[in-house]
């Protein structure tokens, strides 16, 4: 592969310090850039066209399952914060307060929204009035703010981008049937799109989020053998029905509770994609959502012939993929670091050489196999070595997690797995929270998800012996 | 015109009070709902859905001008706010302040961005090192807060959502290029896809920018004949440059200040395309940017043979436009109603009747048009009635618009005529502030803008009568 020693040495290996590797990468790539503001993100150019693609492609799966955008107020007055008690509990401690508005003190203090599930239920309850108000699938892409003291670009920051879906039913059966469609929509979006494999399950009670009844998650592998939950989703039952009095008349003319869910995927989802494609050379973006999706490269740019046949082919190209030629003043070397830096799916080199044998050299960023492509077929070809790269990505992800789960029945064995073998551990679970609690503190391991894949691995709890209720992964997580 | 007395009822008429009338159909076509967050806004799906239409374009738009989108920080550190004198000047009274962070109080408190030109400024003094640097083009859509005394839904609440575009050069020259760039940008846009003729020119010195050597703007004039200031363009010349330190190497080696632009436009247009094209039944959006721009509504809709047909219209119409058909078990006559107070383009009316003649009747939304279409061609019909009502529609709007300036050249006849006539009064002015205070407080009309295109009304300033500099649009405005 194409190395360029200036660029090259300017990244920590991934092996010698993954953490140094994963900052290296996001500032190399370009992905975001400096702020003053503490704890705070910009996100640049080449890391926000990776949100917008994100968002386009998410978007428009979420509408065909009948979701609508809508837009809620920034802030939630704190007496709207404490309607629904443990929601308020589990967000209070990390919001941020507005306290003056202009150059008076408010009357009463303002929380920026952590997340919306009390303005959405402050608006249904006024909306809502009969069956033939319902549902309601709503969803707004926004940013929320939480008081993080520790943050990493992407994974953990204090205001970070995301959407939210908010939903109202007539039945608790509707919404179980919501909460566990957007998870599988999640689901498909990223094995599909960001060809990354996930485990799909419902989080502990320990786990779940702040007011559900129960919460469902995707969690990934990262290269590192650390997890990375990638996107909730929660059923709320009637509970903020409840405290918000959100009701309706049914066809009997009787008023009930609706039944809510709420699901949500991040800007974090994007520091999976670093961490489970990238390599020693920078980031390795999947072709279906990278922004640029072939890069040029021509040798000898200063050939007339050199530039109209780069020219002709881009225009080519451009009526199916996205497409860039790199005409700066640089080295071809340069080049083709800096297209493996920024994790270009494949570069086409091309000179006068190969234009005389009517060809062109095509270099895949994941794998750096090259090939050579006819020039008359390049069109066809690319589409071909991008899906297969797409769907190879897909592969290796998938290899590199399922050789990092393993099963453990005892637990000295667990133990000993956590410690010495990244990844995931398998092991069944009596469903206790003190053993969750103990396993945690011994261990360093969460319980990532009761999977919906259950499988009976032994009897008993791996922590406490007694009777086990269900598989659980667990794992250390960012 | 369909009527149904329930709906219709509803509204104010436009004549009788424009502020209710306004409240009336932003509630009644569903573009905002309630919050008990003061000042705030909920806008719903029928309301999003035209600012994810404006945002689709616009952004195309911005794209093809070589701009990319960045996402920046919500909050600004009050230090940070502070470093230009005129900006913090502008700005302070009417920032929300964030003190506390979780629970514990704030070393330094934090402003949610108003604008967000301290934020870019911060971001480009890092960022920013070469003539290879340069030009930054970066925009973010978002939402931004000031704390407003009184708000209306989209005119003006304390936040609301934007575009804001802030760009970084190597000379003056190039940023006043990119000023009018975008001003034009956006006057093309409100134009062509909005259907709202604006008058395009420079603010004066008093009606700039917090900050900005110069504003630009597009006015626009209301059904009521008040302006609406729909988009503005700042050129900063080096003001930011030099109290934020950014500076780049010239070719030669020397160190030079950027200039700097930045431009936005928000939500509130849709107030305008509401007071430019509504009527006594509601709302009438421009086919262009309406979310469903036609809804067919079967007439005996219970039997079989009209299921079938209107399937079929709507797959067929459904490869070209945005379609919709209307099966809820309310009359015709009452659809009918709710399809203008939504503003929906074009309803396709069609029964047995019509299908047994091979035919449909199309109603235009804007003037109430009937218009018999064969089956065999309602694609080509239908697009070419949509393109019709866009443009009848930009021509009425324009009508009214050219129909509601007078040229006043004595300063009796000026006071008269915005008292008396609601519009903009072209008259000349000798550039002095006194005058344009005056003028305010005999009127209550301002300056709206010194038009690019420039006419000699007379040779003295309407006002003090000294020596006229140029020729100003004055209004009441929103």
């Amino acid at each position: 592969m194409a190395k360029d020693k200036k660029m090259v040495e300017a990244i920590t290996s991934m092996d010698e310090d993954f953490a140094q590797w994963y900052t290296d990468v996001v500032i190399k790539a370009g992905l975001t850039g400096y702020t003053s503001v503490k704890g705070c993100m910009v996100i640049k150019p080449a890391g926000f066209a990776i949100w917008e693609n994100i968002q386009k492609e998410l978007d428009r799966r979420f509408k065909e399952t009948g979701v609508e955008n809508v837009s809620m107020p920034l802030f939630i007055p704190e007496s709207l914060l404490q309607k629904e008690k443990d929601h308020v509990e589990g967000f209070a401690p990390e919001v941020a307060w507005v306290t003056h508005g202009g150059l008076e003190p408010l009357q009463e203090r303002l929380c920026v929204r952590p997340t919306s599930e009390t303005l959405f239920c402050d608006f249904y309850a006024n909306e809502i009035q009969s069956y033939r108000d319902l549902p309601r699938n709503y969803n707004q892409w926004c940013s929320v703010v939480r008081w993080e003291k520790t943050t990493r670009p992407f994974l953990r920051s204090r205001e970070f981008l995301w959407q939210e879906g908010h939903t109202a039913h007539a039945t608790a059966e509707e919404s179980q049937e919501r909460t566990e469609l957007m998870l599988h929509v999640y689901a498909d979006f990223v094995e599909e799109e960001l060809a990354i494999p996930v485990v799909r399950g419902r989080k502990t009670d320990k786990e779940k989020f702040a007011g559900a009844e129960a919460t469902y998650t995707i969690e990934a592998l990262m290269h590192d053998g650390k997890a990375l939950q990638s996107g909730t989703s929660h059923n709320f039952g009637d509970g903020f029905a409840r405290a918000f009095n959100i009701q309706y008349t049914d066809k009997n003319n009787e008023l009930q509770y609706v039944h809510q869910t709420s699901w949500g995927l991040s800007t974090r989802i994007i520091g999976a994609i670093i961490m489970v494609h990238g390599d020693n050379n920078g980031l390795v973006l999947p072709p279906r959502i990278a922004p640029t999706q072939i890069m040029i490269i021509p040798i000898r740019q200063q050939e007339e012939k050199v530039q109209e046949k780069v020219e002709e082919i881009r225009s080519r190209l451009a009526k199916d993929f996205s497409v860039k030629v790199d005409m700066s003043d640089k080295t071809p070397g340069w080049k083709f670091s800096e297209q493996e830096m920024k994790g270009i799916p494949v570069r086409i080199e091309i000179g006068p050489k190969d234009i005389d044998a009517n060809q062109c050299v095509v270099v895949r960023r994941d794998n750096g196999e090259k090939i050579t492509v006819s020039l008359d077929e390049v069109e066809k070809r690319l589409g071909e070595i991008l899906e297969q790269e797409q769907n190879d990505m897909f592969a290796k992800a998938k290899a590199h997690l399922e050789a990092h789960i393993t099963d453990c029945t005892d637990y000295e064995d667990f133990k000993n797995t956590v410690e010495t073998k990244p990844g995931f551990v398998r092991a069944m679970w009596c469903g206790d929270l003190d053993c969750e609690m103990k396993i945690k503190e011994d261990t360093g391991a969460t319980s990532r998800c009761i999977p919906f894949k259950q499988e009976h691995l032994s009897d008993t709890c791996v922590c406490c012996g007694k009777k086990a209720k269900s598989l659980v992964y667990w794992g250390r997580a960012y």
